[in-house]
């Protein structure tokens, strides 16, 4: 099940550089592992901002929360979501 | 080079069913010209509104306003792009 | 899986009182079977306004999409969707 | 008589970390202690974000006030309150 | 129990004069009858528009929304309810 | 002359209590002479924030500034000012 | 006593232009002759709308009132007024 | 002086398609002259929508204005007028 | 040239009560300079707020950015900037 | 390819007067160097804002993110970029 996903990050200005550099690789670990997994297999940056565009493939509402609320940087980041189905027009699935 | 494009339809209720009828026909083969040319690699459907997150991959931006501008429903859109680069953790590409 | 929906409703002023009044009937006829059928297990109506805020059971995104798409008033409305997970403090299942 | 809530949490980073934690602690008991008087008969996370939607089931306003208010994390909430009413369509009262 | 209300009024342009005159007429009827009755205590015009703000006193939200969807001009406003408590700084009552 | 007045609070966490507390008592004992003197008619809590509706009744919008900058939380308040005329339905003065 | 006042006109299309002619010369007339009275003291054009800025000086808000609903524009007009207060730094009055 | 200025163009999907034809073509006729006489010297598509950025470099704010309100399609659009002064990073002039 | 501009202050909370005083002095005597030099006509505080709409009366765009921009409190201002033109309708010039 | 970009600036009033200039040093001789080598064309102060216009002349959206990305200043910038196309009515090219 397809879910549209815009994350826009806000790390603090004084949070220490080792943390951020800490949590900044852990997010970057944790994303890889869920795009081999199958489970997000889009993200895309958003030109001038810190920001992204994403696509979540899970098999419910729950997984979802608990993939997202599973980010490191959760905590600093400004999430929304936007349930897709599949549309009429889409050559995609025969 | 790809661009995030949300499209919100809003076809005025006194237009004729028989000239909405042929819009939203000559808009679903236009889609998916595009979509076998591999210019409009993806379109979801909204859950709930008559909307699509789309992605589109064009050569630059004139080429995607002359495929936009050009959609039967496009005098009846909300159209909204937003440029895309490649993520840092993407993983698809190397 | 739940979903939290908000419809607002506009019915054009010009549209014929006995077109509105079948449609609204229709409208309440489909809604009651969905909640019949424990698709759409709350409607609540927001005081004061055309409105309501709904909560819908559904096995995924598609055939949420598939419901609200059918709505005879879907034409008129302004629907927007929210995606549900269980809370950790939520008492109700355990 | 029935409200419907939303809640979103943004607790400061610079909190102590037992300081926050005890905090939740108190808060999920506070709620669940509610969930078992009847008055917040329902409590749904919204997915991907630190916030809530809620019915409550309360005899006032006043009461509601004092039960928001009251909320271990209240002053760290936005909340929105919209009173709802008996929707016409709704089966689920004779 | 007390709400705070506000309601801005959109008659469309083309709405025959007398039928524009016999509405409001029934409006002011409605209202002074409410007021009369205790359950409508404060109405107040919103400088330099054609919306007011008023108190409504009534037993509960099911009643609220009663009155409300019942004003003549309901079809055309925009209606805003908040639910009012007690202040702790009032001196009204006690 | 009537103001409606609507007041949000937002009182920095990291204010110390004493300061806090005793900035909260000058602010009710201010309020509440205002109120015995006829200035401040009315003043709701607005259901599950840490807001309040007003209404003020005042000589002239001098008068009106000179009160609401008084206040001891003004400095922690976002305030919005709306002027009020006599509404041709109310029926409270003759 | 002085106020802020933001007017942005939007006449309908379809109005006939004679009417729409007679009205804007009834516009200017009726705003001369408030100009000539000394309660409109400044009308600004807003660069590339159809839109004013004005100060008005009136008694109270009930006259404010009763000089804006009587605009033969008012029906196609939004119209936000600002109470203003003498500022500390002003030194027009002595 | 330089100014920068948004168009959003909402022609009525009801105008005659040969006045919308005569006045598109008059828009751009006037919108050249205008370029050639080196007052908007610059104007860019936004892409997906039916709208532009341009630059005009004129004497003063009355100029703008009476160049702006002479658009054939002013009645049709929706304008924001922003000021501009040099940029002190800007190498352009000296 | 005629600007409109709204300001509003927000002067963080832990700025030292001294170093606060004397910049607010030091906002005081430039404002009073400008107005005295014919620079800056009209000043009036928005009622119940830290906040002023201002009339300037400079040579150009410039001008006007080095005057708001060596504003004492411009650091801690935001600032909205309107261009304004001569209304058809003001009597004010001939 | 040409690209829109607005940028708002908010350095933290806390941050070392030191390290603001030398940021703001370094963002000057960044943005100098991009306008001498053609990519970053115009760049126009707002008036009454620490904020700018600018318009980019890039190869595609990657470089467009890398030199915004690269601002000095990126990280107390907020930053929203509009993909431009070459307008019908443009007489610059041809």
């Amino acid at each position: 099940m397809l879910f549209h996903v815009r994350m826009d990050v806000n790390i603090p200005h004084d949070l220490a550089p080792d943390t951020r550099s800490e949590i900044v690789a852990r997010e970057k670990a944790y994303s890889q592992e869920l795009q081999r997994a199958g489970k997000w297999p889009h993200i895309w940056r958003i030109v001038g901002e810190y920001s992204n565009f994403s696509i979540f493939d899970v098999a419910d509402n729950d997984e979802l929360h608990t993939v997202l609320s599973g980010l490191p940087l959760f905590p600093y980041m400004d999430i929304r979501v936007t349930a897709l189905a599949k549309h009429p027009s889409d050559i995609s699935s025969g």
